[in-house]
C-alpha cells in the first residue's frame, strides 16, 4: 500500500491547496485521475501550458496569451474604459455582449483589512492611460461590496480632475426577481434610479 | 481577452472532467491556479509522478509504488486475505488498525447493469492465490450495496469448494448512532447478529 510520503499523497496535498477542496475530495479526485493516465497527462500538460502562455495584457492587465490582448488590439472603442477588479468580472461583462469599449483590470480592490491599498492595484497605470489616450468615459464596474465601493469612490476622486466622464454600473432589481424577496437597500436604489417610460 | 481555444479554456476543460467539478468550479480553480505559477508547476509534476510511479501490486492489486506492495512484502499474516472492491476501501480498513492479514483488491464489483461480470474483476487471481498459498480464511469486505453483496455471494460460491473459511464484515449499528434514526434493515441485521455479553 501507499505510504504518507508516496507520490499519490503528494498529489492529494497539491489538490488540497485548491479552493473548496478538502482532504476527502482531494483523495477522490486523485483516485479518479489514477484511473486515467491519459487525463493525468492532459491535465499536467494543460497546467504547464497555462503557466507558460497566460500573462496579463501590458495595456489593460486582463489575462491573455497575446500582448496586447484581443480586446485592446481589436476593433473596440478605445474612448471608453470599463474598470473591473479582475479578469473573471471582465468575462462576465463580455458575456453580456452589451459593451463595445475597452477594459482596465485593477487586479483587486482596495481593502485596508487585507492590507491592500491603491498602490497595490493597477490604478497608476489607469491614470496614465487616461492622461495619454483619448478617453472620454470611465465606467467603474468594481463589485458592489464594501471593497468594490471603496475602490469606486477612490477612483472617482482621483479621476475627476482629469476631466473625463465617470459612470458606475446601475444598481437595481436583478432580472427575473420577485420584488418581495429583494433586499431593502436594493429596492431603495431601484426607486432612486427609476427610469421614465 | 482569452478566446475559447486558449490554454486556460483547455485547462478548464480538463478540470471539468473531474468528478463533482462543473464549469464554474473549474473556472474558479483555473483562476486560482493562475495566481500561483509555483502551484501549477507542483501540481503538474505531481500528476506526472503519480502517472509514472503508481501501479497495482502484482500480488494483491492495491495501488503501490513498489512491487510487491508494503503490505504484501511486510510482516503480515498471509494466511488471511481480506477482499475489497478498491484501494480506497483498503485504506479505510487500514485506518481501523484492526486487521493484520493481507488484501486482495478486486478493482470493482459485479454489476450486470454496467456490464461488469466476474471476468472483469481480479477474481481468477484471487482463486489462484488461494490455491497456491497457505490461506485459511477469506474476509469478504466488498461494499454493502447491491453490487457488493452480489460480489460477496459470487465469491462465497466459488471459494467454498477450496475449503477455506469465508467470512463477511459484520452488519450492525454504526458507532455513535441513535437507534431511532437507523434504517430498519440495519436494525434487523443488528438484532440477528446480537452478541452475548
Amino acid at each position: 500500500m501507499l505510504t504518507k510520503s508516496s507520490s499519490l499523497m503528494r498529489l492529494v496535498g497539491e489538490l488540497k491547496k485548491l479552493p473548496g477542496i478538502g482532504e476527502r475530495t482531494a483523495l477522490r479526485l486523485a483516485f479518479h485521475l489514477l484511473k486515467s493516465p491519459r487525463n493525468m497527462t492532459a491535465l499536467s500538460e494543460s497546467l504547464c501550458e497555462v503557466r507558460d502562455r497566460v500573462h496579463p495584457c501590458s495595456t489593460c492587465f486582463a489575462i491573455t496569451e497575446n500582448d496586447p490582448c484581443s480586446i485592446c488590439s481589436g476593433n473596440r472603442d478605445a474612448g471608453i474604459i470599463c474598470v473591473v477588479e479582475n479578469s473573471q468580472d471582465l468575462m462576465a461583462l463580455e458575456r453580456s455582449n452589451a459593451y463595445q469599449g475597452v477594459y482596465h483590470v485593477l487586479e483587486g480592490a482596495i481593502s485596508p483589512l487585507s492590507g491592500i491599498g491603491p498602490s497595490d492595484l493597477r490604478i497608476a497605470e489607469l491614470v496614465e492611460r487616461i492622461k495619454t489616450g483619448s478617453v472620454h468615459e470611465v465606467v467603474i464596474a468594481t463589485n458592489f461590496t464594501v471593497e468594490g465601493e471603496a475602490t469606486a469612490l477612490y477612483l472617482t476622486r482621483i479621476l475627476k480632475p482629469a476631466g473625463v466622464k465617470i459612470s458606475r454600473l446601475a444598481h437595481g432589481i436583478p432580472l427575473g426577481s420577485d420584488i418581495e424577496f429583494v433586499d431593502a437597500a436594493t429596492v431603495q436604489w431601484a426607486l432612486q434610479g427609476r427610469n421614465e417610460l
